[in-house]
């Protein structure tokens, strides 16, 4: 599907031809994290979202009943759009759902937050390798030892994704993902793990172990697992979401994410 | 008051000991515009700040009934603390008190907004001249042919700041400015007001008319009264907020509002 649309691809996964996960597709759009809820917690997420906006920068919303998002995808579908959902009832995963057509009803609220793939590809572009996608593994992920800001119902632990940079090449990266707010932004932390409450690099919460080379930085950003937990620890009635890499991909460019 | 911290200005306003407009108070203290409405509307308020969040910067958020701003002023009472408040009853400005003890149930949610004073001190303070402050002037405000996006019942125009800026300072201005992403951030124009759909800068909507010079530019910044436009037009049921100048001190230093 080189050269289809941001629409045609989706209009491609509604049809059920595309089930796969969606890294790679539709190259320089932006990919967003999606998370839908029930009207009653809508405030109290969207709080915690801006609260916490380096694990949790907002993309877009929803209002209740909404299927498109207005600013990510005027001519979208929510509800079919996305090639994999998952369905959560009381923080427990119920089962996964090529659609939502049944569930999405005039009380729900949808929220699209960002992603590092956006700036991944900018950092690779100007050559600050990325390690993980050299490897074709999982970026390592962590739980923190830092708490969220909480709103209402929501609270929990930081999360953060790793990257090794090589050390000349920090002051790059940070500057590069720094214009990205809406995909997480700056690192939170450069070099000794402890500080964020990490034992041992290698003993990840979530993704694939690091290779970390000599004279390479551990380098941490806000990772968007943070809300997931959040929503695992509120435990709200129902709660729908993307699975694990299969996103939605948006009409945003990537680039023009950035400073956005 | 030169040496009173913020909590003792903040309990003289408590005690009726200032009913003055709190420009000067607390220098180097961020203050906040103040909008208080029904939990019900909330969440509609909350994204349209979200959605223009140029003209509408989040500082902090009271969940309902909460009289003490979690990040602004944990020790404050947005009840009591503030030396004018407006009720506003299905958008007409009802009345004007000293306090809300009697309004302020568990069902009001308070938000915190930024204001340009933040960024004004830092201009000065880098040498970039300030207009209606040298003149003692209300900084001049516009209505703009800009849409701000919708959000709920919310919408309205954008409204804009000018402040006249010699040629060669709007890059600075701009550079400084932009770093207070919570207090208007960057300028949304330079240059022709037509391009705003103004006709006249002297003709202004709000505040004062400017006084500019050869040489320099109308530099226009996103501006809080754009809130209070979109609250007007939606007309809530209740609606109160701070008197125009009677600002909440917050317990946040303009220094460390910037970048944040």
């Amino acid at each position: 599907m080189g050269v289809a649309t941001v629409q045609d691809i989706r209009a491609a996964i509604e049809r059920g031809e595309w089930r796969k996960p969606t890294s790679g597709l539709a190259a320089g759009y932006t990919q967003a994290n999606v998370v839908i809820l029930p009207k009653q917690y809508a405030f109290d997420f969207l709080l915690f979202c801006g609260r916490n906006d380096r694990p949790c920068p907002v993309i877009d919303v929803c209002e209740a009943g909404v299927t498109a998002p207005p600013i990510a995808g005027p001519s979208a579908d929510i509800r079919t759009q996305i090639p994999r959902y998952r369905i959560y009832r009381h923080g427990e995963l119920e089962r996964e759902s090529e659609h939502i057509r049944d569930l999405y009803t005039a009380d729900m609220v949808t929220f699209l937050l960002g992603c590092s793939f956006t700036f991944e590809q900018d950092l690779l572009d100007s050559g600050v390798p990325v390690r993980h996608i050299e490897l074709d593994r999982n970026v390592p992920m962590y739980i923190t030892n830092r708490e969220c800001r909480p709103a209402g119902i929501f609270s929990g632990p930081m999360v953060v994704s790793m990257r090794p940079i090589p050390a000349a090449l920090v002051a790059k990266a940070t500057a590069i993902t720094a214009r990205y707010r809406r995909a997480h932004g700056a690192p939170i932390h450069v070099g000794d793990p402890a500080a964020l409450g990490i034992k041992d690099l290698q003993r990840v919460d979530f993704g694939d172990a690091p290779e970390i080379r000599a004279g390479e930085a551990p380098v941490f950003w806000a990772c968007g697992v943070t809300p997931q937990m959040a929503l695992q620890r509120a435990k709200p009635d129902l709660v729908i979401t993307h699975a694990p890499g299969y996103m939605f991909i948006t009409d945003i460019r990537d680039k023009d994410l950035a400073e956005a």
